[in-house]
């Protein structure tokens, strides 16, 4: 029964360096009304991005007639902690230092808010509404323009004595100088290999540093998107670079399974769009390093989330959480 | 107040692959008696393994007037299981497959028994008397013959979907075949180069490796007492691997830290006997490799505890926590 009292509504918000997501959300999971609107750089100051985030709040409650229904919002952003609310010196977003953003836009719009890391947000989405129902031990792992991950340990998402637990992007894949420079300033990181600049980063190394054919040498910017196309005609370079991307990806796998032991490890993100061209030897690598105590206990997945709605759905999932 | 039906003595057991130790613990964490005599090797059987300790509590009971005062054993064992009871496939032990330790004990004793993986048994032991009282997220690592681990999280010990999370022994520092080739069957595990037995690998590998004066050229079978003991006269060679293995051991740590973000990694066993020889290289690679976010937030500290109590301890400790 619902009565106009009643909050069984919650708002989901991913704040993105590039553009900021609102969506109300019902407690079976459906976008009931969004807004993809906001372009975060825009804005010179915080408060007026705040501003400009409340007002697309208002317009989508009215527009669904959901006054007094919201319980709470959620939100993912980078560098953001749990524990404060605050987003703390974020390098991909305009305005720096410590930011307040529960704190502002609770007062603001007059509904609780609760914040945590951007890259938490799919998992304790994948925990709410996903392929995670029901697990009480997996790690989801986000392949987009960085590598991020939300690790969850009986039941509860890890945020560590800080709030900022779980940067599985950057672990230290290839030790010494030699190690790529990844964007954190140091070398060798996952994110800096596995992400889909880095599989971007592969191609150009991979096309400069041999003579082999591929239809990748016609391309002038390659993104990530382009070695898939080029992978499913064939094409014996991108099929290396994804066989590489992978093989990496399982041996960091193998190592976080021995730290948590999880059920499942679920794969997030617009890189897994490569589907098998990634994840067969992401499998066959996590098979091959793995200890044998632990061997054939941990499933590989791929989120079975629509990736336009799952930020949205993860940072709304905290809402209910908070209550 | 003590009655002779209050139960406020718990029994502590550690059991190693060469002895087993059995001790009578106070809630103030005082071992009131203790036995070390039982060789763990030298029974055919597991039962007459279990035999022999029960005939060991029977007579410490008794010694210490404490019948009908004991909550319960604690038990950490190689390979042994949290959620079953049981050891399963430790080939540091005589006895194979899986072997119903915590059911054939209780049994045998009428007293209720909890096991755990012996690496765990530290981080119990440190939480409820040492140097992690009052922490919600840190990390023991063990460094003994092997390197093991026990991981805290949000105030419980991390067991993962089987009972057997943190192995953080088995990680991989150096990858492909030039790894050392590990106890496991793989290569480049940290524990083949930051255990008690790595130190004496590495000390053997430099010796033959180059021409350098050392007093560890007189030694016949190297061990990391050895070391040890050249490093504190000064010998560069002694001094040289307790750098490179503290230096591997740092960068494995700012790893762990980017999983979970502990307040605390503790660092047990008889190679922390080492001091700052091997502490100072830990401290400087952690501040070197560890990701900007968690910078000055992980303290990295050496145990408190007695090595020869804290495994009785800890293994005593998972008793208080099981009832």
């Amino acid at each position: 029964m619902v009565t106009d009292v009643e909050k069984n509504l919650v708002i989901g918000i991913d704040v993105g360096g590039t553009g900021t997501k609102i969506g109300i959300v019902d407690a079976r999971g459906e976008i009931l009304a969004r807004d993809e609107g906001i372009a975060t750089g825009s804005y010179p100051t915080f408060e007026a991005f705040v501003d400009a985030m409340n007002t697309v709040i208002g317009r989508l409650i009215k527009a669904t007639g959901s006054e007094g229904r919201i319980r709470g919002i959620g939100v993912g952003a980078p560098d953001s902690n749990y524990y404060t609310g605050n987003i703390e010196h974020a390098f991909n977003l305009p305005w720096k230092g410590v930011l307040p953003l529960a704190d502002m836009l609770s007062q603001k719009s007059g509904i609780p808010v609760y914040v945590t890391n951007d890259a938490n947000a799919p998992a304790i989405g994948e925990m709410t509404y996903g392929t995670a129902k029901g697990m009480k031990n997996f790690i989801v792992i986000t392949l987009g323009t960085g590598v991020g991950s939300g690790i969850v340990i009986n039941g509860q998402l890890v945020y560590g004595c800080d709030g900022f637990a779980g940067e599985l992007g950057h672990v230290t894949m290839v030790r010494g100088k030699e190690g790529r420079l990844c964007g954190c300033g140091r070398h060798g990181c996952l994110e800096a290999y596995c992400s889909a600049t880095g599989v971007a980063r592969t191609a150009r190394e991979i096309l400069a540093t041999t003579n082999e054919q591929s239809l990748l040498r016609d391309v002038k910017e390659i993104t990530s998107r382009d070695v898939y196309e080029a992978a499913k005609q064939g094409d014996h370079v991108a099929l290396k670079i994804f066989d590489r991307t992978g093989t990496m990806l399982g041996e960091a796998i193998a190592d976080f399974i021995a730290f948590s032991s999880p059920e499942a490890v679920i794969l997030f993100g617009g890189l897994t769009r490569a589907g098998a061209f990634l994840l067969d030897p992401v499998k066959r690598a996590v098979d091959k390093n793995i200890l044998h105590t632990f061997k054939g206990k941990t499933q590989i997945l791929v989120s079975q989330l629509r990736d336009s709605d799952a930020a949205i759905l993860g940072a709304s999932a905290l809402a209910w959480e908070g209550n």
